[in-house]
């Protein structure tokens, strides 16, 4: 699982300062999350070949999270694009890219979906055989949903040491990979785990921006591997979070903490700090494992 | 009067080729023309204080041309504005930025004001009392305008010794910069064109992107002091220009020459060319004084 930051700060792009924009790559798919103003300068840097997104996933509809979004559907169609492309969004979303289509008379050559979103409940909202996606309803301004990304578990991995020992055929490994005892060269049953080992651990990412510190989404990520944590305040402006419904890192780590997710990854940063390890410091005090996004930056899970 | 290209490439945002975006500086008013994504990130670059920004000119919606606009917009909310700003362009310019703030739930708390344009011949759309600005009708795939901006001629210059020596009250000096004849000291009456010297000729700037080429806009940019206008291509792909409705260097120059114009200035380059010097060269052939546009180069005249 390979997650790439194209931007992580709050508010106005600047240079050096790019909105919300992350590109995940997870069992061999590539999702955009969020796409703030100029994600499509930042996608080109990361080396993300534009074709392989064929799913993009909008949070809000505050300009820092989707201005970058018509921008880039225009340039996959001015780049000759074929490949279907999906976008995933709060109900509005469709408005407003259909409104700017229609006035510049550009004809996308792709098919072009929306699926809108307006439940207050996690949805499933995306499957295939190897990953699945959910929002995570957050609390902010304006109706808001992160995105839980899960790889399905895959099958058992065969032990190819035991499994020549006890003479099994390789006409019998799909069956071994799904669990089932089979017959050996001999007929004799060889129980399945002598001869196979545990599945691969799902990798998982749960994306959470923008939102106010809100424990109810700690059951949906319970135990996930790595959790985005939206953190725009320090604790010493924490009294900014009610009306701006942010969160501060200390209370991006508390509920990494109540979740016993194994990574938390902080941005979102307000643009009034200077010092970026301040954040990190602070959330370490209730969850050690924290990591800092910067633009640019890839993690490798 | 200066001009900041912003951004001169044609098409889709990239690092190092900003879309079309200019800042016009004349008689002390700083005018926005066109904002291509991310002309937000050029703008504090070019260290043009965001609220002297009074008026945005926008020649038609193709996203390279108005993508940034939002974006813009947004960014002098957050920042505090309160100084009023009115956006001229195409009809239907207003419904998208509204769509987006409305969706956004935002509040803008600084007067925004749309001047939508929708005829087919040369309009006056501004003017105070030092500059006024024309609409030019473009020809391109969507309905599009160019503009003119042009200073009003001053007031006649003073010429202080000769005004002295004719032994004329400073009482009278408003009348001379008017052009009026005044009595002296002893009642003489004093011709005007004795004591002053010409008005400075008043500096024009006309803007044309994009558009095919189109002689009809020649006799409303004649004699102007500096013309951009675009070319996109160079007379070896002139046979794309009548599909994109575009121009090439050649025939931007030759437009120059018609108008005899004193500067020409090129831009909108189409993303295939390697050697921007080509283009000067190619016009050169045609029209002798001819720039070219950088992104983020700034131009006295």
């Amino acid at each position: 699982m390979k997650l790439t930051i194209l931007g992580c700060h709050a508010a106005s792009l600047r240079w050096g300062a790019f909105p919300t924009s992350q590109v995940l790559e997870i069992s061999g798919r590539v999702f955009l999350i969020d796409c703030g103003e100029a994600a499509q300068m930042q996608l080109r840097r990361s080396k993300v070949k534009f074709s392989r997104i064929k799913q993009i996933f909008i949070s809000h509809l505050h300009g820092d999270h989707y201005y970058g979004l018509i921008g880039l559907i225009s340039t996959f169609q001015l780049l000759g694009r074929e490949t279907e492309l999906t976008i995933y969004g709060p109900r509005g979303i469709k408005d407003i890219i259909l409104i700017q289509l229609d006035a510049s008379e550009s004809y996308i050559g792709y098919p072009l979906n929306f699926v809108e979103l307006d439940s207050d409940k996690p949805q499933k909202i995306y499957e295939d055989e190897k990953v699945m996606v959910e929002t995570i309803p957050l609390k902010h301004r304006i109706y808001c949903n992160g995105y839980l990304f899960q790889e399905k578990p895959g099958p058992r991995r065969i032990n190819i040491d035991k499994a020549k020992e006890a003479e099994i055929d390789v006409a019998y490994f799909n069956k071994l990979k799904k669990g089932s005892d089979v017959p050996n060269k001999h007929g004799k049953i060889i129980s399945n785990e002598e001869v196979t080992l545990e599945p691969h651990l799902p990798k998982s990412y749960a994306f959470c921006s923008d939102t106010q510190y809100y424990p109810k989404i700690v059951e949906q990520i319970k135990n996930v591997q790595v959790l985005y944590h939206e953190s725009t305040f320090l604790n010493s402006h924490q009294y900014l979070c009610e009306r701006t419904m942010h969160s501060t890192a200390k209370e991006a780590a508390e509920i990494a903490q109540s979740a016993q997710v194994q990574t938390l990854i902080l941005g979102h940063y307000s643009g009034r700090y200077k010092n970026r390890e301040d954040f990190r410091k602070e959330a370490q005090e209730v969850f050690q494992n924290t990591l800092l996004t910067e633009d640019g930056k890839q993690f490798q899970f």
